[in-house]
């Protein structure tokens, strides 16, 4: 999981008191930060550090990420009028420290980078609530009320995911993920018409690029057979759909990533282990990318996760 | 949905700026609160004006609820010592408040009242994180590392709302319902282990009584068949999950409750119309209990209310 780092002592050594943003912008620590859990746990894949709002921050839409908050927009979307506020996004000119970084890591790693961007709508739901939010009031306000604007807004936003993925992959990104954090916020009705167009620009301009394509979300139970139709080879599954039932809302020839309920990383190594266990047979026998089911708890106790990985490895048996 | 009126002009001239556990404690203003929305659109119930934190507050665990923010404890649930500082609800000198509004209504009321209170789990997790979580971190780490306490902990709220919510019955209530608006943030199988056998005493306690009983939660999907299984007659279902599976999943013989989603009421009477219209269909033909999936927006229109209830009446055409 992205960001995974936050709970290790040479990830906070190394970051320092600095915004994320600030940290993305200096490849020689982004790739270092990148690093780290690789050569900690052994895992069998490195996540870019990044940050979901790099794109839009980039084209200046006036966006800071503030610890223990998220990311929080000065000037929230509010209007057609803010369209002209998402300019187009020149990777080479805006992002070119992410570029670094992917170059960076592609001479140090052993194994395979993920890239990753946002999805347009959780993007879209930081820029118009002007914050993280629970409800989504003003997100859905906007679509139901200004469709027109709505779907103009996602366009923008999808164009801008997309050219960021496609430089990932240019520069050797080995996968890709697009995170749609908070879609599950939606009904299926409001995701057929609201979001699938956009998220499907994404993934659907990278078939043919050679990379896998993750599309994530958390509590999309009832949207994951729409998740994978928009043009995904893994869908990410959090920790409430067991992985069966993932599977056959899919469709068979999908993979599934996921689905350990990251709390339990926090019950001490027996309960951890005992139920990262039963993900691993839950998954077993057909495409399953074992994961989290979202992120990292900051609390976490390194030597968990290193058990854990252990596990999956068959390096340490499964508890009794 | 509870608390339905906090959009109501007439609700906020009433209630002023007192905390809503005051209100509470006067039976006449409850009362008031509580007709408010049945005179206004004509509802073909009322839902007793009530909060899920009133027994723990009243048998002395120290809860505070704030404005904007929701129930606050001041001291939280941390171990198995706290297990004393949650003493039986005797309700006739513990709640005799509430037990005074019920009595009220029923000499107002010419439609039914359902009375409620708070499921085990949504209880525990206010008690354990100390407040309002989006994670349930705390929650899950006491449920997976100590169950022991934890089952404890929700065998007494579970007494606590049983007590509860006969004593609602034995003043007449017509139906109760029985709010866990957090546990979707569980699995299935932490549903089945740490919360069902809670809610099963509370439900399946009340087989008999001659009341319906209704089962709510919030981006329960996956939880509907145990939820469903715990002894409810009625299951209320959020948006997210189109009304046709909910049935599928609750099985055939019981109702649903819901599932408009509360955003749309914010986008216009046309939008909101459209979408209930759409719920009506979707849930036509087999039980099924028009409501939103989660509570009235503060910022809803009350006329886009009052006409959706028409729509419901078939008092005014569904948009074209």
């Amino acid at each position: 999981m992205r960001q995974a780092g936050r709970h290790l002592p040479e990830y906070r050594a190394a970051r320092g008191s600095g915004s994320i943003l600030e940290a993305i912008r200096n490849p020689e620590l982004a790739a270092e930060l990148t690093l780290q859990p690789v050569r900690r746990y052994g895992v069998d894949a490195a996540i870019l550090f990044s940050d979901i709002v790099v794109p839009v921050a980039a084209v200046g839409f006036g966006v800071e990420v503030v610890t223990g908050t998220g990311p929080v927009i000065a000037e929230p979307f509010r209007s057609g009028d803010d369209l002209q506020r998402i300019r187009p996004l020149e990777p080479d000119a805006d992002v070119p420290y992410v570029l670094e970084t992917v170059r960076i890591l592609k001479g140090q790693l052993d194994v395979p980078l993920i890239g990753f961007a946002g999805a347009p709508f959780t993007l879209a739901s930081y820029l118009v609530e002007g914050g993280p939010s629970r409800e989504f009031a003003k997100t859905k306000t906007l679509m139901y009320r200004h469709p027109d604007v709505w779907l103009r807004l996602m366009d923008r936003l999808a164009d801008l995911s997309l050219a960021f993925l496609r430089a990932q992959v240019d520069c050797g990104v080995s996968a890709i993920q697009l995170f749609d954090s908070w879609v599950g916020a939606l009904s299926p009705s409001e995701y057929s018409r609201f979001v699938m167009p956009a998220s499907s620009k994404v993934l659907q301009g990278l078939e043919g690029s050679g990379v896998p394509r993750i599309h994530f979300g958390v509590g999309t139970g009832e949207l994951l057979p729409l998740m994978a139709a928009a043009g995904a080879d893994v869908v990410g599954v959090d920790w409430r759909v067991p992985l069966d039932e993932a599977h056959r809302r899919i469709g068979g020839k999908l993979a599934v990533q996921g689905n350990l309920d990251p709390a339990v990383v926090l019950a001490g190594p027996e309960v951890a282990c005992s139920e990262a266990a039963r993900v691993l047979v839950e998954g077993g026998g057909r495409g399953h990318i074992f994961n989290l089911g979202h992120g990292v708890p900051p609390s976490a106790d390194p030597d968990v996760l290193a058990r854990i990985v252990r596990l999956c490895h068959g390096e340490e048996p499964p508890p009794a």
